[in-house]
């Protein structure tokens, strides 16, 4: 390796080896061989080579922020790192494409083109920290995906190192797929088939104007009712983000004070934008159709600090949890829109049950479910019972007609519940895919798709895997004299920040 | 076959099988050895696990309108056509979805929700004939993708049958792919995987309003320029088209008589449409940008019988070429839309240089370019000229950074110009997909994607495919007592309406 990327691209001593021992999912962890640094397609390519010849299973990583433990080196893996290969490689304003490496940071590239006036428009709350090139692994959303569509939408190619350390040129920065289409096939695909070392993607013109409305509701039902409505009148904000009572209360003891009525029980958070002309009949529109919806009150952002600080209180409510709960999980589930009122009012039932405070927050317009778990991990058995609560809530999105995720991705945290989803012939079909690419199961083994036929024993399965969480986590007790165990709001931080020696940028 | 779907659903007598030998791309013909209609997806299943089992080559057919060969049995195949499914199963409009049978006709899917103020968005020109189902295969476009995307953007789940006879549930109604995305590997793989069975679509709500804008320029780089002007300033028409002289010429010799100019260069269709508020100033907008790209005349229509015959115009071009040529082959690659005007100088040069002459009707907006290329069957060697000529301008689109089709798919008549734009490694990736999926390679064999080993031989392959073509036709013309021989605009005929005797709604 060190021939490869040179003496200081690798670490391979173990206490440095520890920070690299899980990403933004904390439930398990497990040691790195070493963590290689590339600096082009052709190091990615030679490392991935000399791995696949001498039969090291491998995997990428970006800046760790993932959430389901997608860059977590179950099997001992050797991690190449994509942190060093950050550059924006070139940009072509007239035609809206940007060719970026994959350890370029997300709002990195809207900083580095907006002055030209231009924007990469999938934002995942960890904007400020995730790479491009885990987005196209984990298939990222964000607030503004409503209108602009999650990452699949904004990747059009990619130089694409196979398991094998063949270099593939996947998708055509212009036009649709020829062929079968690959490059939609790597995109969401979470480092199992490959590692992607250039990508080509849409950049966006920004928006002329932009109008936010904060609107405040005494019945979820309403809120929720609202939603539909702007959608069925053919309006398409830009993002439409909902908040419960517990989370509005959570912010508002935090820095980002809003001042939210006690006894409202939801908030929503509603942005159009696009020319200037039309954007106000547009707003009042969203303000009639709240009214028409039993609003408490509802107002348009006077100024960008209105919208900013409205934006902020919605953007920070997953740190805000941690204010008031020791640790929480973050769940995602995806639901059909007109299913919001029945949705919540079981997760509130499941939360009752289990004695689990559940705070709801959420890009509503999609049906995109972000409830967050609260418990105490010093507390015998509160981490089993929230990872199990997370996984009935799961079940009933898939029951109403939705997914297991809508954009944290599976990994190795739901990798058990994907047999919600999916019956035995829809897995063989997926592990054939994979084998395609990766037949020795060299790259990022053990995540993303559950083995076929065991789906009598789902409820078994997935005990077995609580129970071995709960093994690692006391294992993890032995084991980190380095990293601080995982507590208080743990998925929330951003271990690039924290972890990477190496992604100054992250 | 009989057994399983009854003895009305198969056709195996020779002379009825002939109207089967090709679709809307007939430089190439060959007989099934029977055509059989399944009513559902179980009838599918049962048909499709005995061809497997007994080792009959077979493909899926919708209307049988597709432009590049994929439904020409060229392997003796069984036909298992799909046009006795098509159903509109049901439809969920408060979430915008309908669940249709792959044989029901794109246009007929509007004209059912229109009513309730829907519609289905993808409109390729053949969509008063052509299927979903067949939409599905070939990733279809239509004039107003630009604003609202191409047909793997509107399809969110089906019901898939594996070329073993297994059935597949595919994506999700709600919420983004989860795993590896199969079913955006199955739209646009030309019936290489399987057959879909029961697709899920998204539908639109209808825009409240629309206005549209006829722009005449003297100079194609001027009517160029305004196109990549429109969209640089953050406009996001829902089309727009563009005609050059030649084209404009047969058109006003038609029924859609315009009156265009004979001495301007260009016309481009403008379409905007969304809310009603801020429509006019979109418009205002258009005309401005137009002026400063030098426009002779532009002007917005003044009620729906002048945008409909602007409409009628730009969509019967194809047929209208037919009245001015004897024949003519209608090609389509795709370019960056910044280098419009270089490459129709390009293609102009193309033109003069082989004698055939060229029209241009097209998707400006979104670089889609369908050259049609005049010639004249009954001269010897102008056919194979004219696929020649075709084969150049896609060397030219991949040339610029584009590719070898924007929406009429691979097939056939494309197989060999694949190589263009991919290298031996890229078609492996491909291959190994279909492998993954059809590994007897019994479903629609010898499409989409050639055999890799060959790149130095690209030329000489081309003129054995162009020699084949050439014996085909000869073939053809002892073979034809019962078809027509291909002539006069055949391109453009819709196979489905003329010849199946099943498909009464094409």
């Amino acid at each position: 390796m060190q021939r490869i990327v040179g003496k200081h691209n690798v670490i391979h001593e173990p206490h440095r080896l520890h920070v690299f021992s899980c990403d933004g999912y904390v439930a398990k962890q497990a040691l790195p061989r070493a963590v290689v640094y590339p600096s082009n397609t052709e190091e990615v390519a030679a490392v991935v080579r000399w791995l696949h010849q001498h039969k090291v299973p491998f995997l990428p990583r970006g800046a760790g922020t993932g959430l389901s433990g997608g860059a977590i080196p179950l099997n001992g893996e050797v991690i190449i790192s994509l942190v060093k290969m950050r550059k924006l490689l070139s940009v072509d304003f007239d035609n809206l494409r940007a060719v970026v490496q994959p350890g370029l940071v997300n709002l990195t590239l809207t900083k580095k083109i907006m002055g030209d006036g231009y924007y990469y428009a999938p934002d995942p709350s960890s904007q400020s920290a995730c790479t491009i090139g885990g987005n196209l692994a984990e298939n990222a959303g964000g607030s503004h995906c409503l209108k602009y569509g999650v990452t699949t939408n904004h990747i059009v190619a990619a130089k694409f190192v196979l398991p094998d350390g063949e270099v593939l040129d996947v998708g055509s920065p212009f036009g649709d797929p020829i062929g079968y289409d690959v490059l939609g096939l790597i995109v969401g695909s979470e480092g199992t088939l490959g590692i992607a070392t250039e990508i080509t993607v849409r950049i966006l013109k920004k928006p002329q104007a932009v109008k936010t409305a904060l609107a405040m509701f005494d019945r979820v039902e309403d809120a929720s009712n609202t939603v539909s409505a702007i959608i069925g009148a053919g309006i398409i904000p830009a993002a439409i983000e909902m908040m419960d009572q517990l989370a509005m209360q959570a912010v508002d003891k935090s820095n980002y004070h809003v001042g939210y009525p006690t006894d409202i029980e939801a908030v929503l958070l509603i942005e159009v934008d696009g020319l200037a002309a039309g954007l106000e009949e547009d707003a009042a529109r969203i303000v009639d159709i709240c009214a028409q919806n039993h609003v408490r009150m509802v107002k348009i952002a006077e100024d960008d600090a209105e919208r900013a600080l409205w934006w902020s209180s919605r953007k920070m409510a997953f740190g805000a949890i941690g204010r008031v709960s020791p640790d929480y999980i973050v769940q995602d589930g995806v639901i059909p829109r007109t299913r919001l009122t029945e949705v919540l009012q079981r997760i509130e039932e499941i939360s009752r049950e289990s004695g689990l405070p559940i705070a709801n927050v959420f890009h509503a317009g999609d049906g995109n479910l972000h409830p967050l778990i609260c418990y105490d991990s010093r507390i015998p058995g509160d981490t089993e019972k929230a990872i199990q609560v997370g996984s009935e809530v799961l079940q009933v999105c898939v029951d109403v007609g939705g997914t297991i995720t809508g954009e944290h991705g599976v990994g190795i945290e739901k990798i058990e519940d994907m047999r919600y989803q999916f019956q035995d012939e829809d897995l063989r079909a997926q592990i054939a895919i994979r084998e395609a690419f990766n037949p020795l199961d060299l790259c990022n083994s053990g995540k993303l798709i559950p083995t076929p036929g065991r789906c009598a024993e789902i409820k078994e399965a997935k005990w077995t895997a609580i129970a071995r969480n709960a093994h690692v986590f006391e294992r993890l007790e032995e084991q980190t004299a380095v990293t601080a165990p995982p507590q208080n709001g743990s998925t929330l931080r951003q271990p690039g920040e924290l972890q990477d020696p190496s992604g100054d940028e992250c």
